[in-house]
């Protein structure tokens, strides 16, 4: 009996955007949604505003294919636009707004939207950069967001989404590389629904209240045009969670938001927990209650012991803009700091691998560096239009993530470096995350670069580049900092090759847009610094 | 800029059941599978032995497309072959043991398996049907388990299992409905993965220890034969949890393994778990961290009581083999019996209507009542060489579940009856669900089914069909019965056409072979009573 014999009735189930949110409209219909500190709508609401949005874009123009950019904080109006635009079959393309001007007027030539959504914020931004355009693009002013309301508010809240191929793309946003222009980063609905259900499979399936679950009320603090904000929105929206939207990051607004709507999850960059927590109204928030991932970089242990001290519940995780971005979590049911900040176990269906460059697996012994690869349901298969980075990138068939790390024998991952930022110095790899690590655990220290300057005799040697604390004294830091690394070297922690050469304070270390320290302008500047000799 | 530009390299990433094992390899190495009383490997083992299963059914002439049928307990041999059988890219044809000899040997003769497992208990039955295969079968006995070992056990361990079409059928089973031949349902590998992933979103992202998590001990007490198992042997692989595998179902050694093993996640029918806590040995063992899904058939609340009284956490799920099974589950956080007993909400991504016979929906005002239909990225796409049923099954673009319910405010679906149950007279629609549980819940009842009877007035007219508990006196039983239901009546909760004619007592009810009432043969049963005016 031949195997393949569905009715013509059958429904084949594409897996679109669209059907995220089946669920909220039986089961959370009357659930709420918050925006800023004067917006709430209920899921009942939030599918007839998207249907209205649907209707409002058509209107201007914008039909399958076509291409809708969003410069906004992150509101619910975002969020209507992660549904609407794809579910009609658009592409959204979310505009990274932290990029410098010629960075953002770049990547909205070469994303080429049809349509640009645009805060009043923001505007002055369009006003410095539309003469620069290369096309006719619609710009659709929204004031503080009432121009939102007078723009979508009179259409009809029904609109028959239509079911098309799985693999259409449904977004599209550039990556803030240190390096060469940004690039640019899409995602299918397939790619998104898969992402989605292996995000809640992956914090979700965890014993006690930790993790991700329906009794969360879910605030992203990562923001919306950056990686779909983590992936989280639309989990957050399939599970039908109450949902509370920050609108602009300022900490006051956030601690009031956490205290007032019962926030107990949230996604974010160490930067950002650092502000909260550095803002005097912390003291008066009960925080015991929310949990925290951390990603885009290093969990330091000094965030996760002043985050321990008001109640907060930290865990890394791990991932990056080419990744949708969940590759790894570190085990949510521990309490154990130093679990809680290692990278993690990879998440469902992830097939992670540590490599030498040929592609061999290291051994998973907890030591041995290599390249950290990926396969995963849910992985951009290329840059726009740059075949050459696409196929460096999926070089030998998986994912070059450009991240050095191990395997434990536990089977989680622990990232030690970039790839790039590695200093390699007569043929030994040292971790720049471990010298800054044990450096910037000393007082005295506020932040802390470790790089590689070229050198004759052993291809590069390691340096510091530190911020001073308010009132420090160079040379006592120095002097600290100095006899912290070699008690790690006496400890077996360094190896002696990776004592610095030399610590250099300046007044601000470089940031990219997205708040990560920028090694390549720290190099650049203190290779230009005259006083230095390569 | 075209957006669908991917490298050449670029991993696309099919959805393959052989991808729900990479997890376990590098985080579940150690973690410990336990088969019966007497066989226990690790992961990394369930890995190795699946690679030998997989060369051994290579050299047995098994290649890609062909199929390979099982009649086995729930061993750890049967979750080998869960994922040797599919990832080589052969059919698992999981063979129902408990139809009749006849049945078995027409989903034999219509499933075409090339090779069937068969453990020692279920040779007779091969031997009393062989002479009725109408192909040559490769029969490998593998008496109690020992000549699975002597036959897999020098094969080599690493198999390339290979890519393809995600679409590729992996599993092909047998409903076990009351009406004509059983009928053949076949899933495909990308439906077991989305299952796999719905399944852990839906049952997973649950606050407190509640649900189905990273730190529970599994077992299942729902045949591996009869739906994989509701697909929990596949979830709980990609988890890594620790599995226990109980053999034949035995209330002994059920309650043995709970015990020894702490087992604290089950999901089964109810007549299963009656059986456990009939057994003496229940009041001995601790059964207060024991989760048990209930499905299959209607929870009652008898059971529940008794359940309650050892410490038992139930809650409802609801599905059917056509489904793969998962549609919905009852709300696990709460710990309220009637919110427990409910049919429950929509899984991840499932869309659930309750419709009229043109399609309609009907109001979700926990009342009105319609047949519940289906859309979910896993449902059977058709029956197996019978167009009509096929269609049948998924007209109108919903899959029909046969199934009466209606739907709450909060969107919780409640399953009043099957539509062929339902018992219409005089253009009422009564429900042999309630009935029977109002029944069902007075002293001297063991069992009882409601169906209609054909009456000439009336089109059908309700009676009862009555097991009684041991030593009850059928006089005094009827009157507390009826009594029971005018009381019902008198609250509005029947209308007065619900009051049944008669109550039959009988010796025994008809069963089908997964345990259920066996409505069909009762009302033969029935009709052909001489003392049965029609």
């Amino acid at each position: 009996m031949a195997l393949t014999l569905p009715s013509s009735n059958a429904y084949g189930y594409p897996l679109l955007i669209k059907q995220l949110l089946i669920r909220s409209r039986l089961v959370s219909a009357t659930q709420e949604i918050v925006s800023g500190t004067d917006m709430r709508l209920s899921y009942a609401e939030l599918n007839e505003r998207i249907g209205r949005l649907a209707n409002t874009l058509k209107v201007s123009g914008i039909g399958e294919g076509m291409r809708v950019g969003v410069m906004d904080w992150d509101t619910h109006r975002y969020l209507e636009c992660f549904f609407a635009v794809p579910m009609m079959g658009a592409v959204l393309h979310t505009i990274n707004v932290r990029l410098s001007p010629t960075q953002v007027l770049y990547t909205i030539n070469h994303g080429e939207p049809d349509l640009i959504i645009v805060h009043q914020d923001f505007m002055p931004l369009i006003d410095e950069i539309k003469s620069g355009f290369d096309r006719d693009i619609t710009i659709v002013p929204i004031g503080n967001g009432e121009g939102y309301e007078d723009w979508t508010g009179d259409a009809p809240s029904n609109f028959d989404f239509p079911d098309f191929d799985e693999n259409r793309t449904a977004t599209l946003f550039y990556t803030t590389g240190t390096t060469g222009n940004p690039k640019g980063v899409s995602y299918s609905h397939r790619q998104l629904v898969l992402h989605t259900l292996g995000l809640i499979a992956g914090f979700g399936a965890c014993p006690g209240n930790g993790g991700f679950h329906r009794g969360d009320v879910y605030m992203p603090l990562t923001p919306l045009f950056h990686v779909h904000g983590w992936g989280f929105p639309y989990a957050a929206t399939m599970l039908g969670l109450r949902q509370v939207y920050p609108g602009r990051y300022t900490p006051d607004t956030i601690l009031r938001l956490i205290a007032a709507e019962g926030v107990s999850f949230s996604h974010c960059v160490p930067t950002i927990l650092s502000m909260v927590l550095d803002h005097p109204d912390c003291r008066q928030t009960d925080l015991s209650q929310w949990k925290v991932i951390i990603g885009g970089a290093a969990l330091p242990r000094s965030l996760q012991d002043r985050a321990a001290t008001v109640g907060i519940s930290l865990h890394a995780a791990y991932g990056m803009s080419e990744t949708c971005p969940f590759l790894t979590v570190a085990d949510l049911s521990s309490d154990d700091p130093e679990v809680q900040a290692q990278t993690g176990f990879p998440g469902p269906l992830v097939h992670l691998r540590v490599v030498t460059p040929d592609m061999q697996d290291v051994p998973h012994d907890g030591e041995t560096t290599g390249e950290v690869v990926a396969r995963a349901p849910w992985l951009t298969q290329g840059y726009l239009g740059n075949a050459q980075a696409s196929d460096a990138l999926w070089s030998g068939g998986y994912l070059h993530t450009g991240d050095v790390g191990y395997i434990r024998e536990n089977g989680s991952l622990q990232i030690t470096d970039r790839l790039k930022d590695v200093i390699k110095t007569g043929g030994e790899w040292i971790s720049s995350l471990a010298l800054e690590g044990f450096a910037s655990s000393c007082i005295g220290i506020e932040e802390v670069a470790a790089i590689g300057l070229p050198h004759a005799k052993w291809g590069e040697r390691p340096v510091l580049v530190a911020q001073l604390s308010k009132d420090a004294d160079p040379d006592l830091v120095r002097d600290v900092v100095m006899e912290e690394i070699q008690s790690r070297v006496g400890l077996g922690e360094l190896s002696k090759w990776a004592v610095p050469d030399e610590i250099f304070f300046v007044e601000q270390l470089p940031k990219t847009s997205v708040g990560k320290l920028d090694k390549k302008v720290v190099r650049q500047d203190i290779s230009s610094r005259s006083d230095i000799k390569a």
